[in-house]
C-alpha cells in the first residue's frame, strides 16, 4: 500500500481538527492508502516542534515554503488565517501537491478565479473544508434528492443563524474585515451556500437584501475606543436555481438562541425534508402520502456512520465529520471517487456570494455569469 | 345596555364559526353591548330558516339586501364566496352599517382601493377577518415587541405553507383563480402578510419569486378533463420595512407534511422570538443572555386566553380565536378600543400581496408607492 | 325530535363550561335529540338568574333538589365543589334522571360503591366528566391500539404533572384536603388513571410510593399562618394490568414546567405511541419497519375534529373536548351508542386511586379485588 | 512526565473505541502523565499485531495474561465479552495494575462482590466504562444539582429504551443469557440506574415488575430452530433513594422508535432538568419562577466540550465520551481527582440490578442491604 504524506500549516483549532481527523481516519477507515503524518508547519518553531509530537507528525518546519517542498509531502492540509489560503494553496498548486483547504478558498473572487485554473492545470486533487457536507444525514439527503425520492425540488429554504456576534460590545476581529472574507454571508453563509448547490445544485440568479446593524465594536474586549465595521450582520436572498427550483437563504451572526442553526427545509412535488445542524444526527421527512414529519436518527445503515459506532443513536459530533471528509479526500487522491468540495466547486460557492454582495449592493437580481 | 344587532351572510363552514363566535362571546366576555343575532341570509331560504334556527339567530332571509335593510342589523358579518366581499360590503357601508368581512377585503387591489375611503366616508367601524392576529400569543409576541423587550427588530423571517394543493390530482378550484383571489399567495401567504405588518409594522419595498409547479390539474376529482392553472402555487419574497427591519416570507400550498404552517421567527438586537400556528399555545423566545429557547405556554395571565380557562396549558383552540376577533369587532363598536384589521389595514395588505406579484413578475424590487 | 332538558347545577369555571358546551353541541353536531337548556341552580338567586340568562336557560333556582324535581330537566350536570357530587348525584338517580357528574364520581371509594349501585338501579344514563378522553387524537389511539395495529400492548407509561403547587408558599385550599379528593393523585393522576383504563384495560394490581412534599402551607395567599398538609404531592406507581400489560404512572403537582403534562407513551409489539395533553392535537407515532416517530396532526379524517373544523392543522381547544364529551353523552341518552366514563367506570378509577394509595401507605402490591 | 503505560484486551467495536478515545485524549487534553500505547491483547495474535499496528500500540499480545504481567503495561483496559471482565480484572488487580473495564463489572452479583474488596485491598486505580456519565451536559447537571439549583431532589423519573430486540426474529445472541448479563435491564438498565447514582445518590429501597414478552427467538438470523429466552424484555421499577427522592425507572429493548433512548428527568423544589442521550448535546431546564422549559445547547463554557471545540452548537459524538472518560481515568491515576464509576460504585450498580430483579421476582419491596 502506498503512502500518503500529509503535511499540515496551521496549529490553531482548525489545526488540531485536522489533526485529530487524519489520525482517526486511520484507525476508522479501510483506506487504500497509508496515511503518514510527515510534517506540521507553524511560524514559532518551537510551538511547531510541540504540536508535532503531541499529535504524531514526524518532522516540523517554521517556514510553510519548506513544508511544501519537503518530498515526503503529497498532500498540504491549509488551516491557517483566511488571507494565507490563497498564497499557500497556490504555492502547493505550483509544486504539483494536493492541496486541502479549509474554507474559504480565498478572501475575494479575484483570488478565488486565479485558484481555479491553477488547480485545473495542476491535476492534482483539490478540497475545500465544507465538512458538514460530509455528515451521513446530509448524504442520505443527497441521496434521497438524487434517486427522486422527493420528486422535482420546488423549493430550497435554509438559514445560518448564530449569536456570537449579537452583543454589540463583541469586538471587532478580522471576521469584521471584508478583506478577510468577514461577515455573516461569508463566514456562515457560505457553508449554507455550498450546501445549497450541494443538495440542489447550480443556483443561476439571486436577489438579496443585507444590513450592517452595529456599525461599529470596540476595538478589543471591553475597550473604549471602537472601529467602524462595513461588514454585514445578516443577509437575506432569493435563489434561482438551473433546474428551475426556488430559494431563500438567510445568515446572522445576531441572532439570539442559536449556535450552529445551519438548517434548510428542502422541499419536492413528492417530499419535504429538514435539517438542523443543531441537531446533526436527525433528518425530519414526511414524504407524499403520510401524514405528518418523521425523525429520521442515524445509524450504521449509513456507511459514514458505521464507521464510528455499530448502533442507532449514538450520535456522531463534529469532529467526525471531519473525520469523513478525510475520508472522501483520501479516496479521491487514491483515484476511487471522493465526494467534496473541490477548487471549481469552491470557486462557484465564492461567486454566488459575490453576486449575493452584489445583488443586495445594487438592488437587483444578478444573474450569475454576470461575474 | 344597548344592543348591538348581527346580521350574518353565508351558512358555510365560515357561516357557522361566526354564529359559534358570536354565541360564545356572550357568554365568555363581560360586553360593553348586548349581542342579538338579529338575522342571517342565505340564498336559499329554507337552509337560511334552518341555520337561524340552530345557530340562534331571530330572523332568516333569502337576498342579502333584505339582511343589510334590516332596521335590526347593526352589523353585517360576511362570510360569502371572495368574489361577494366586495358588491356586499359596499352596500353595508352605503347603508351606514358596520361590517365584519371574511379575508380577503376583495378579490383585486383596484375592489379594494374602492372599499378604502367608502369605509372612511361611512365612518364606521370594519374588519377583516384575520383571525390568527386574535390568538393571546400573538397579542403577547406584538406586546413585547411594542415594549422594546425584543430590542430593534432586524429580521421577519415567516412562512405559511401547507399541503393541500400537493397532490397534482387535487382538482381545481376557486382557490386557483386569480379572478377570485386564489393562489397560495392570496390564500394563506395574505395571512402571513397581515401578520407580519400586525407585529413589525409597514412594508415599503419587495422582492419575489414564484411558480405554478402544477400548470394544470383536473376539472373536478378524478376527472380526465384538465384545467390550466395560472395562479401561483409557491412564493418566496424579500420584505423591507418601514422601521429598517428586513424579512423573507414564502408561501406553498404544496409542501407536504404541513397543514397549517403559519410561522414566524423575529429577531431584534434584545431576542428571537418565534411561533407556528400548528402549535397555536406556543412562543419559543431567547432573550439576550439567556443560553437557549424557551417554549411558553399560553395561560390565564394573558386575557384573552382566560376567558377561557383559569389554568395555563389548557390550550385555546381556533375557533376561539374567531371569539376573541368578535370580542374586539365589539370593543370598537363600543367605542372602547378593540384591536384588529380594518379595511384601511386590510387594504395595505392587499397592496402588499399585489407588489409581491408584480415584483416577481417583473423580477425586480417594488416599492409599494408604486401601486 | 325529542326533546333533553339539561339541568345545570353550578356556576363556576366548570358551570361555564358546560353551559358552553352544551350550546356548542347544538350547533356544530347533527343530534337525535333537540337539546333544551331548561334551568341553572346556584345557591345565590340573583347570579343563578344572570348565568342563566348569559348561557341561555330557561329558568334558574337556588335550590338544587329544585332543579333536580323540574319536570323539564331530563339530565342532572353537576358542576359543583367535590363534596357535593354524592347527595346531588344519588338524588338525581332517586328521580330517575341521568346524571352528567364532573369528576371526581365521589370523595371517598365509600360514597362511590354506593353511587355505583344505585346507578345501575336507576338504570339511566351516567357519566363523569373525563373529559380529555373525547379528544379524537385519543379516539384515534384507542381505534388502532383496538384494531391491533400496536400489536399486543407491553408497557403504558403515563404521567400527569403540573406545577400549581410548586411553590410552598401557594396556599392551603380544598385540593389540599383528602376529604374533597384533594392531593396530586385525586387532583390530576386520577386523569391519568382514567386514560390507561381507557387505552390499555382494566389493572389488576398497583404498587406505588407517594411524597407529601411541603408538609404545610399558609392558610391563604400571603398568610403567616400554616396548615397541616397531609395529601401527597406526587406519586409513583407500578400498574399490572388485566391483558398482561405492565405499566408506570406519576403524578404530581409539583413539577417546574408543566401546566397540562397529561402524557403518556404506549408501547405494542407493532408499534409505540406518545402523546401530551400539552399539544393535544397531536399524536407521536412509530410503527414496525418505520425508523422513527411521526408526529401526526389531527384532521377532518377524524369525525370529531371534522365538526369543529374542514381543514387539517386548525386545532382544537379543551373547550371542544367538552362539546365532544357532550355529544357522546346525549348519544347515550339517545340510545345511540355514546362512549365515556359512566359510574361503573368512574367508580373504578376511584377504586384504582384507592389501592395505589394503600399500596403506597403499606408498602406493597396491592391487588384490585382486595378493595 | 511520567509515562502512563495502557494495555488494551479486545480487539471488537470496544476495543477501538478505546484505542481512539487514548489517541485523542492525547491530542485534546494537557494531561498529567504521558499516555503510552503498549500493548494490545487479541487471541487471534494475527489480529493482535494488525489492530496494534493500526491504533498504534507499541506490542502485541495473543495471550492476556502476557499482557498483564508486561511491565511496560501499568493501566489493563478491558473490553471483551462480559464473561471475562471477572477473570481479566481479578487477574490485573492481582498484579497491582489499575483497571478500566467496560461494564458491566460483572455477569453475576457474586461475581462483582469479590471484585469490590479486591480493588480496596490492591489500591489501584479502578474505572467501569458507564462513559455516558461523562458528558458535559450531564457534568453540568450534577453540578447544578450539587450546587443545590433544583433545591431538594423530589423524584427522578428515567427511561433507557431501545428496539434492537422489537423484531421477534431477531435471534438468541449473548444478550439473552442471564448469564453473560443479558436481558434489558443489565443490558441497558444498568447504565440508566448508574447515572440515577450519579445525579441523585443512593437507592435504599426497591419494587420492581417486568417480562419477558418474545419467550423464545431463532438461534440465528432467519434459522427456524428457536432458543428459550428467560431475560426479561422489559423492567419498571420504583425507586426510594437515601435522601427521600422517589423514582421511577424503565428499561425496554423492544420499543419501537428508540435506538438509544437513555433519558430522564429530574425534578426539584425550585427546578426540573431533562435529558435524552438522543440528543446528547442538549439539557432541558425550568427553574422556578420561569414559565418554561428552556434548551440548553453543549457550548466551551463547559471544560469537557471545549477541549473538542471552542464554538458552541457544534456537537460532540459518543466516541467523545469515551474519550473525556479516559482524561478522568488518567487524573484519577496521577492522583488529581478524576470522577468516574470505580469498582465499589460498579457494585453499588450491580446490586441495585440484583435488588429490581429480586423485587419484581418476589413482588415486594427490597431493601438494598437486603443483598
Amino acid at each position: 500500500m502506498h503512502d500518503l504524506g500529509i503535511g499540515l500549516i496551521g496549529t490553531g483549532f482548525m489545526g488540531r481538527a485536522h489533526a485529530l481527523a487524519f489520525n482517526n481516519a486511520k484507525a476508522v477507515f479501510d483506506l487504500p492508502l497509508n496515511l503518514k503524518l510527515a510534517a506540521l508547519a507553524d511560524a514559532d518553531p518551537q510551538r511547531a516542534r510541540q504540536c508535532a509530537q503531541s499529535w504524531g507528525f514526524e518532522a516540523s518546519h517554521s517556514e510553510w515554503q519548506q513544508l511544501i517542498d519537503d518530498p515526503k509531502v503529497n498532500l498540504i492540509a491549509i488551516t491557517t488565517p483566511n488571507h494565507l489560503h490563497f498564497p499557500m494553496a497556490m504555492a502547493a498548486l505550483a509544486a504539483g501537491k494536493a492541496v486541502y483547504c479549509e474554507k474559504p478558498l480565498a478572501v475575494s473572487l479575484a483570488q478565488a478565479e486565479q485558484m481555479r485554473p491553477a488547480a485545473r492545470t495542476a491535476g492534482v486533487v483539490t478540497r475545500v473544508g465544507y465538512n458538514y457536507q460530509h455528515n451521513p444525514m446530509i448524504q442520505l439527503a443527497r441521496d434521497m434528492i438524487r434517486r427522486g425520492e422527493l420528486g422535482q425540488i420546488i423549493s430550497f429554504q435554509g438559514e445560518f443563524s448564530e449569536d456570537f456576534m449579537a452583543d454589540p460590545a463583541s469586538p471587532w476581529s478580522w471576521r469584521c474585515e471584508a478583506a478577510h472574507a468577514g461577515g455573516a454571508l461569508a463566514d456562515l453563509g457560505s457553508h449554507l451556500l455550498a450546501m445549497a448547490r450541494h443538495l440542489v445544485g447550480d443556483v443561476e440568479a439571486v436577489c438579496a437584501d443585507s444590513q450592517t446593524v452595529h456599525t461599529q465594536r470596540p476595538v478589543s474586549t471591553g475597550a473604549s475606543e471602537q472601529r467602524v465595521i462595513a461588514v454585514d450582520d445578516h443577509v437575506h436572498a432569493l435563489l434561482r436555481f438551473s433546474n428551475g427550483a426556488q430559494g431563500t437563504v438567510s445568515s446572522s451572526w445576531l441572532k439570539h438562541g442559536y449556535k450552529n442553526h445551519l438548517s434548510f427545509e428542502i422541499s419536492g412535488t413528492l417530499g419535504t425534508l429538514a435539517f438542523d445542524q443543531e441537531r446533526l444526527n436527525e433528518l425530519r421527512l414526511c414524504r407524499v402520502g403520510h401524514c405528518g414529519f418523521q425523525r429520521l436518527l442515524a445509524g450504521p445503515e449509513l456507511p459514514g456512520y458505521a464507521a464510528f459506532s455499530p448502533a442507532a443513536g449514538h450520535q456522531l459530533g463534529y469532529n467526525e465529520l471531519k473525520t469523513l471528509e478525510v475520508q472522501e479526500l483520501v479516496m479521491a487522491f487514491a483515484g476511487q471517487g471522493g465526494s467534496g468540495t473541490d477548487f471549481e466547486q469552491a470557486w462557484a460557492v465564492e461567486r454566488l456570494a459575490a453576486a449575493i454582495r452584489l445583488a443586495a449592493r445594487e438592488r437587483r437580481w444578478v444573474t450569475l455569469t454576470e461575474l
